[in-house]
């Protein structure tokens, strides 16, 4: 595969948009017209002499660097878009295992230089966008590192390499009959490592839960030494040593060993769409569904607006008409929703949760019959492709971005309300609407996350994009940090969640980690300026960004 | 209900050991003779002068220092029992609000007073008890916060005040129709604080999970402020203050108020006992039914000693002799185990469950029948009475002690025969033979707890008593801190276990919590010595004991 040098995946990969779907965006944003990408050649010719001192490990390649300097956020889209990198790493190292890791750390301290820790570079937070700095900069790419080192079958526990991609864990774990079951949208690129790093969630949590629950142990390497955290399954010892480091996105150090609970290949995997008559309903039934723990291994519940939107997007016209027709039929109207759901398990075990789930899907009114089956079928085939469609709509010059959160069960529909309606309104100032709609896709007893997408016009230059992208970015992340939830549930904080961390961790909070961080990394060398705001941030232009991020973010705390 | 002052739980409760109970132990052991207890008024009379200056929340007599200053280690017991209390606290505070806690801080901060949190006094591990100071100690007891305070239905989260015992956990939230689901043996007495403080586990951990899945947030008081850890259902945004308070056993800071992830009450609950014809079919039908899956409650499995020694303890010879002739027809021989499990949740999800717990059972060899059921509910009624056992046979001269790790299924058999030999072994050179005897209750897809329980005579005084103790906790610790396990799964570290806490989280995570600790509390303020060793102790009798270990722990880190 041919990995695209500007935007997300394969290059031989182009997701389709039908026209009834194109038409569907323009009725609500307007009629949009593309800007001009920049070549790889003009980006190459900007990149600077390199501030490193020459290291066996160390290339300073032009196109390596470009390719290793921005991530998968909409600013970092903005820059690979438009040429204007603003900051490359000044090299980019490809150890092979711990001690060259090691050998890599020890050279950073020796001559001064700032360490990114790089694993699949899908980060849409900026984790691994480098701020400009007096010191030379060093991204550590881990891709090499990429190998099922062992698997102990008893105790069902696999080490990998931390830059061990989505589907090289899965195939090296499918050959021994095992899955780890980690699924996010990433999936295609992101690494172990960097799912660790930055606490992230999978599309079957319910089944084989968070990154957290796989997370047995494993080595990170650190300006102080090595750190193996061992596997032990459970302890009432004191906090436990994966918690503390696990979200630090680099910060303490950088891992490089990471050792997963794994599970055998299921008997039989499953998956369904359900049509539900509206938002409440369909928000009950799948409450109803976690908190009497029926097992499942998803649950997903598009909103009315998501449900639509993903129809004409996934669907020709004709099909499309005749499943409205069909479901108008049975009584859904403009409200339905749409409850996509799987199960993995024995066969057994799939029949007994399937006979709980249509119960309670039936009882609030639930509609799939023989089309469940067939578009699960069609969501599971298609499901990590929805980062192609940015690549797609930014050729008709329609931006997209998405954002997401979580809170409890009893506040769910006041932030998705909330936050939806900051998003339709932020750029109203401006003349333009904004396209937006929601679904819920990890659910817990306690509550559930919120993904929300939203569509809106490339103005006519890249400034001015990027301006429209910090109205909606801010208004929406204020909303969440006085909402009772969480900056991010699933995709770390970077760089740009940074400044509303403390509205979640609190004063108390932020010491924590502050301290942690200053105990460990004292010069602040380690991926600076990520989770926690660096102090004297060099780069002007992001500077200022960030300024007003925080003025936001603090009105809202204050 | 009267409390013991110097034992477990209520006065009025004798477990009486049947004759041929005794006897087994007696075989293995030899005869014994009882130590005399001290009465609680020559206690009180030991008690010194209050160093505390006057303060209306502080309570400084006698009795109240007496009934606080011990919980329920074996030294602990020896202290209560023979009366050589060595240290009291000099006062004991028992607020009714977090701001009569925080007051209490800052009244500690005042007058240079040590503090040491209280809840059910329930300590296996030397939590709560005093180390001798230059300083004056303040003892605050949280039985006082035990409400229900909120209960949120729709997000299934309750808030208890933190002290809270579990009876009246579960009392509160059955009136509402929801339970908790947390049932440690010490349930009787132990409290919601003091569970998420020591991050304790409850025999039905497979549903419910351990006290990390339940704690949802809440309010810890520090002497920087007070800590509001918020509730949000799962984030990626940097390390989960939750996992950072949880486990740091006052060192932080006092839980107030506790937030829990509760469940409604299940339809049927179900607890079931079979045997199996020898350990390797045991722990593998455990194995097997944890890795795939199958929804259950608890499972507990009591190896070939333990079984023999429950079934002598809990039965009349007679009812023993007609089992064990009905088992032995069935072919089960010396070497069978008892597997006891519990399903519980709707009467359909049991069923499913029951079936697939059955055919994997039989396909080991087990052996249940109609007694299954009969002594899954004997086992239902008597599941919090075994820490009254310790109370019958002391008064034969009969100690007993417990100790607990969680490790890896492939290390389970290697370490639980490693600690066994250990402590069977620990008294030959003084001629003393110890009865041993362990289960695994915890069930991990990754591994297990191991509980063993030994039995020891009583020496001709309390000092050889005690010394007895110390080999045998030494040794098996030693095993425990080399055998790729944790310290404790679900006791906690306090006093007994520091020494041996650097083996489990190596050097750089002791320096975690040495410098959390060390930025919260420089003066080592707040329950000094507890998880991390205090760097001067003054008891120069402890000081030594602890050194030995020390030296011990150090030769096994080394």
């Amino acid at each position: 595969m041919g990995r695209r040098w500007n935007g997300w995946g394969d290059e031989s990969y182009i997701k389709e948009v039908p026209a009834h779907g194109e038409r569907l965006i323009h009725s609500v944003i307007g009629e949009t017209h593309a800007l001009t990408d920049a070549t790889l050649e003009s980006v190459m010719a900007q990149v600077p002499a390199s501030r490193l001192p020459a290291h066996p490990l160390v290339v300073t390649a032009a196109e390596d660097r470009v390719r290793h300097a921005r991530g998968q956020s909409f600013p970092d889209w903005l820059a690979m878009r438009s040429g204007d990198f603003g900051v490359f790493p000044d090299g980019v190292a490809y150890p092979e295992t711990s001690s060259q890791v090691r050998e890599l750390l020890d050279y950073a301290v020796e001559h001064d230089v700032e360490v990114i820790p790089y694993g699949g570079g899908t980060s849409v937070a900026g984790h691994i966008t480098p701020l400009a700095s007096q010191r030379a900069i060093l991204t550590i790419d881990l891709g090499r590192m990429n190998q099922l080192m062992e698997l102990n079958e008893e105790s069902q526990i696999a080490t990998f390499g931390a830059g061990t991609p989505g589907p090289l864990v899965e195939s090296q774990l499918r050959a021994r009959g095992y899955t780890l079951g980690h699924f996010p949208q990433s999936w295609e690129l992101s690494t172990i490592g960097g799912w660790v790093a930055s606490r992230s969630s999978g599309q079957q949590s319910l089944r084989y839960g968070r990154i957290e629950q796989m997370f047995a142990g494993g080595r990170m390497e650190t300006l102080l030494g090595t750190m193996d955290i061992p596997t032990i399954p459970a302890s009432s010892a004191g906090p436990d040593m994966r918690e503390i480091t696990m979200g630090m996105e680099g910060r303490m150090g950088i891992f490089t060993e990471v050792k997963v609970r794994v599970t055998r290949m299921a008997e039989e995997e499953r998956f369904f769409v359900v049509f539900m008559p509206n938002w409440q309903a369909a928000k009950t039934a799948v409450r109803e569904l976690v908190q009497n723990k029926v097992p499942m291994s998803m649950m997903r519940v598009s909103n009315a607006k998501e449900a639509k939107t993903h129809l004409h997007l996934g669907t020709q016209e004709k099909q499309f008409k005749l499943l409205d027709r069909f479901l108008r039929l049975m009584g859904m109207g403009d409200e339905r929703c749409m409850l996509t759901y799987g199960v993995t398990g024995t066969k057994y075990q799939n029949k007994t949760s399937l006979k709980q789930i249509r119960k309670v899907l039936k009882s609030h009114g639930g509609v799939g019959g023989p089309l469940a089956n067939i578009m699960g079928s069609i969501w599971s085939h298609g499901r990590f492709k929805f980062p192609y469609l940015r690549e797609t709509t930014w050729t008709r010059g329609i931006a997209v971005d998405t954002l997401e959160t979580s809170t409890d069960w009893d506040n769910i529909d006041q932030l998705m309300a909330d936050v939806e309606s900051a998003l339709e309104t932020a750029l109203r100032s401006d003349g333009e609407e904004v396209m937006v709609f929601t679904h819920l896709s990890h659910m817990y007893t306690q509550g559930s996350s919120i993904y929300t997408t939203y569509f809106f016009r490339c103005a006519d230059s890249y400034e001015e994009t990027l301006e429209r992208w910090r109205k909606l970015k801010n208004k929406a992340s204020s909303v969440i940090a006085r909402g009772r939830a969480t900056i991010s549930h699933q995709h770390g904080v970077g760089k740009d969640h940074a400044p509303y961390l403390p509205a979640e961790k609190g004063a108390l909070g932020m010491r924590v980690l502050n301290t942690l961080v200053q105990d460990f990394d004292p010069q602040q060398r380690m991926n600076p300026g990520t989770l926690l705001e660096k102090s004297n941030a060099g780069n002007t232009a992001e500077h200022a960004a960030k300024k007003a991020q925080q003025e936001a973010a603090e009105s809202v705390v204050g």
